[in-house]
């Protein structure tokens, strides 16, 4: 990066079923939020993380919706899509447009509007375009038995058995609770989670991420920019990386190492000169548990085939050695497939601000968001910290 | 811009009905022909403009799709939209990630498949997805009637018969003809365009781009990767920019003053440190006739209702005071939406290198192109020059 990039505003509406609100009003209120936050009055460009509003809103061409609805036509505008890791690739599209001095401020949105759908297809096939449409859902497997397969490969592999997943979802929903923006906002038990309705063996409803509404926002800023807003919060972003993957799932080199995970990761270390052992706060992207434990061991923090032994031992929780998902995560926060990356780094940022309250990680100085898009074939990392 | 940004490759398909190849081989050919072009072997990144395969092939995440199926596994890719300036845009990305320092070579890639869709809906509620859904398309418009009021109020405005509109439909017709890429490689004449299919008044079907398949990529690098590459053929990227409007066009402050069309315009000669009358040849975008009118007027090349004087005064034919749609445009080359904006900057690029054989610009050093998306609601402009 030739210019550093900080972060001065955040924004969300909660996560829920939003009947009465489009994708329109959704986006609205999330920049309204950070505009608001960020003390500055009209970025330099909007960049939109969306996966789904052509199909189920038949709505394409957000960029200069949004941005003339939020009262700053004119501006640059264009949405990113990368599936479900959208949000992320959106941010690291207004990274970019700062550091090479074409911006000097930009916000990065993500919106999705799941539910109340006026467009042409269902929810289930709307997700499933995330996957290989030629050699996967042509077949007529859907998005959530794609993650089954690689959950019961892993279960078989590595002898884990289901319950060993369970805290990843028990300490979502625990750290759900205390976050206003979360959509389900109480505890869970490791025998509500045994008992939960199967969905695709060994997948359960109490492993899933639920479908959903919401959207968030982040401003960014340049250094020279900050030099006018002098009560700005400022958090730097220290890497943005991306690395991708196959589609299909068959045509993976290993199913159970999830090479773009930990190319993005290493990428995103190299950039900000650290290791995984410097990391205080970790967003990553539990759409299914087993993307959890994936995550963990891709990024380094867990051995392969051991991320669900950190989260039975603890170390995930709030007061643990790398604590994930402290505002709730995709299972309990919620997961708006395209707006997800921006909620992970809304998220971050809360944490390295000290500002998340009773869910607070103490101390955290460096935080890291990763954003995973299908079975794992779009990764995009993120590294910040707080300055001063 | 921080770094110094080239054109280093060029690929395309013919622009066609491609009944027996989908998204995948469609874009791979563009790809392998450009990275052919380029002399290097594997892109930093892959920047994905493609505006309706969610819809049409059910498939989203083209990023990492067409990385693995070019072989380029594992590198960085997203696909960026803004309705038919997804090209545009993509290209822009590509251009940030270099300028950025983030990446030495980049290719944006723009692909559509518009026939044979295996998705759910229509070609043409898909192509509405670029208009506004709540309040433009819910009312029974479609995308050509909106071009068509847009059309009507020209002529009415500034008393302009529709016949002179016919010699933007007849140069690029003409220019078409020694396109080998071309869909439609044949003359017309100003009486076959009066008497043509009227589609929606004043509208007809020959003052419209036509429904296709295409891919067209481009290989961009950074100076310091061009000192590894001698013999590689360099264009320089002088300008990049993009500016919105209201999607919906009651929105518009004025119907007939484009200001996207000129803010980005201005922003791009700003960058580049010229003016209209510097640039040698020019590739807009003449989704409709109108479109070309007003595309000539907001760049400063025609005083506003004038724009159809100059494509009646030949000003605007190969050997005219500034030539467009040299290798025939949208309206006869094709126009495979989210594809047309990498597509006009691979003919500004031929045009720049002196490769146009028959349609060559003489001396042409300066080329711009620029990409329109909806009725006008994002343009993105780019101004190209021959080094040496």
């Amino acid at each position: 990066m030739l210019r550093d990039v900080y972060v001065i505003g955040i924004g969300q509406t909660p996560i829920g079923e939003w009947w009465d609100k489009g994708l329109r009003l959704l986006g609205f209120e999330a920049l309204k939020a950070a505009i608001a936050d960020s003390g500055i009055e009209k970025p330099d460009a909007l960049f939109v993380g969306n996966m789904l509003a052509e199909r189920l809103s038949s709505q394409a061409h957000l960029g200069p919706l949004l941005a003339d609805f939020a009262g700053w036509r004119g501006i640059e505008a264009a949405t990113v899509e990368a599936a479900c890791a959208s949000g992320g690739a959106a941010f690291q599209a207004g990274v970019r447009a700062i550091a090479s001095g074409m911006a000097e401020t930009v916000v990065a949105l993500g919106v999705e509007k799941m539910t109340d759908g006026m467009g042409d297809g269902s929810i289930l096939s709307g997700l499933a375009t995330a996957a290989d449409a030629d050699y996967e859902i042509m077949h007529g497997v859907t998005f959530v038995a794609l993650n089954a397969l690689m959950m019961q490969a892993y279960m078989r592999e590595y002898k884990v058995p289901h319950e060993n997943f369970a805290p990843f979802s028990v300490n979502a929903h625990q750290n759900a609770v205390n976050n206003p923006n979360a959509m389900f906002r109480k505890e869970i038990t490791v025998e509500k989670y045994l008992n939960a309705t199967m969905i695709s063996p060994p997948i359960n409803l109490l492993d899933s991420s639920p479908i959903c509404d919401g959207a968030a926002a982040v401003v960014l800023a340049s250094g020279d920019a900050l030099r006018n807003l002098p009560d700005a919060a400022r958090i730097k972003v220290l890497a943005s990386a991306s690395a991708t993957d196959s589609v299909s799932l068959a045509e993976r080199h290993k199913l159970l190492e999830a090479e773009a995970i930990k190319a993005s990761a290493d990428k995103a270390y190299a950039m900000a000169k650290l290791k995984p052992d410097d990391i205080d706060v970790f967003e990553l992207h539990d759409a299914f548990s087993i993307m959890a434990a994936l995550s963990l061991e891709g990024c380094g923090f867990a051995a392969p085939g051991h991320g669900t032994d950190m989260a039975c031992d603890g170390e995930i929780a709030l007061g643990g050695r790398i604590p994930v998902c402290t505002m709730g995560g995709l299972k309990a926060r919620g997961h708006p497939v395209g707006a997800t990356g921006v909620y992970e780094i809304v998220d971050v940022i809360t944490q390295l601000r000290g500002a998340a309250a009773a869910n607070q990680v103490k101390d955290a100085a460096i935080g890291m968001s990763q954003n995973i898009g299908g079975t794992g074939a779009t990764v995009v990392t993120h590294i910040f910290a707080r300055e001063g």
